[in-house]
């Protein structure tokens, strides 16, 4: 049996870095996304496998908190493992550090696993028999907080809107989880990055939407010197919009 | 003395792929990017170096053909030498196959290097003193055609306008040449794409674009059945524009 932690390694690639030669927040993301299907995969219950169920994971919340940000050519290692599992979700832990034991930071997720004919929550119970289970770790520490529960002000007008393209959607036919982190970090200008790294993000993930689909973000500033963001799509011609992902972002000075 | 041709292996990340579960273009071209960096970096002029001399490597002309996509999980060995070295400008060629040999296609680069803070062309000569040269590998291979020399049809409308965002540009400071390929492909949706893949697409870089620039595209379809784009941003407020990048995009049924 294989062990309960994955440990993966990634390469903060020179063009996966932004104009401060660190590794872009959506390019970390994509490696945690993709530690965690490595993981799943080679235990049984990966994508490629699900597909064949007519099931597959979706991503609920996802929670980065970030020390220290990786350097163009830097190695990452990226450990994931199962912390527990309920019939519809399960939640998922990351420490990315370097080889030599460097924190750069940990990651909280939740996921569900869905119908992908209906789109309706599945039991991953059944998958396998159950075989998650005996993968769950429950004595490996992941110390930051649980992902929170974001709440955004409803009032804010939108900043942004554009509509999600066929380079925002993945292998699961949406707009792939991390390429929101993307979208939402655009709200702020060079300037601003420049002189800011995010020290903590939350993500909640409500609707998918899909290529061709008219995505609005606001944002909101929280007491606590944060941002909240909301990004909704179009629904009925434009008439109404559903949310289809929120965050709540935390900087620091650089 | 490293070798004249750098071999470097990637991962078609899953969630690197579109929903056929192929590795998309931009990744893969971001691959190719990556690979040259890695191998002018392990030889004495790559970024980070040249970075303290002022001076930068930037991609002038770019051509990727394809016999087949990467599936998601396969690796994919990216093997680049240096095919001829000017004053101004070097060829660099690629060639992406699998592990065990099959070839997934090639690609053909010609790069300037400029000085950072004039943005002119500079010496590729005076770095090191020529030590470029002593790599040029002129006995291997690369069987497609040279890059383009594009043309766009001046009249085409754009088809799409949109504000270049923190997320498109790159550890060089303005639009990453990858980024440009993700917006030209976006041109097509879904159902295109479900039905066709890029057998080749060359790309010419005439000018850089920066975060706030508004960029419009236009598309046109030439005669062998190809299309041809032109990549523009808007100058003197929106009064002129000037072009970016064009490109030439061939697809083949699925």
């Amino acid at each position: 049996m294989l062990s309960k932690t994955g440990r993966y390694i990634f390469t903060a690639e020179p063009f996966h870095c932004d104009f401060r030669g660190r590794l872009m927040l959506g390019h970390l993301g994509n490696h945690l996304l993709n530690a965690a299907e490595y993981h799943s995969d080679e235990r049984g219950y990966g994508i490629s496998y699900l597909n064949t169920q007519r099931l597959t994971w979706v991503l609920s919340r996802l929670a980065i908190e970030l020390r220290e940000q990786p350097k163009a050519y830097d190695k990452i290692v990226v450990e994931t493992w199962v912390e527990s599992v309920m019939r519809f979700f399960t939640s998922r832990n990351f420490a990315i550090t370097s080889p030599d034991g460097l924190v750069y930071g940990y990651g909280r997720s939740v996921w569900a696993m869905i119908d992908t004919g209906t789109r309706q929550p599945a039991d991953i119970m059944k998958v396998g028999g159950g075989i998650i289970t005996g993968y769950i770790e429950d004595s490996k520490q992941c110390p930051i907080a649980a992902p929170l529960r974001v709440r955004t002000t409803p009032s804010a007008a939108p900043e942004r809107s554009f509509e999600a393209q066929y380079s925002d959607v993945d292998i699961n036919g949406h707009v792939n989880s991390v390429k929101y982190i993307d979208h939402i970090l655009d709200l702020w200008g060079m300037d601003w990055h420049m002189e800011n790294a995010v020290s903590r993000l939350d993500i909640a993930y409500m609707a998918e939407s899909h290529c061709g689909d008219r995505l609005s973000l606001s944002r909101g500033k929280e007491d606590d010197g944060s941002y909240s963001v909301s990004v909704k799509k179009s629904v009925n011609g434009g008439a109404e919009s559903v949310e289809v992902c929120k965050s709540r972002v935390k900087f620091a000075k650089i």
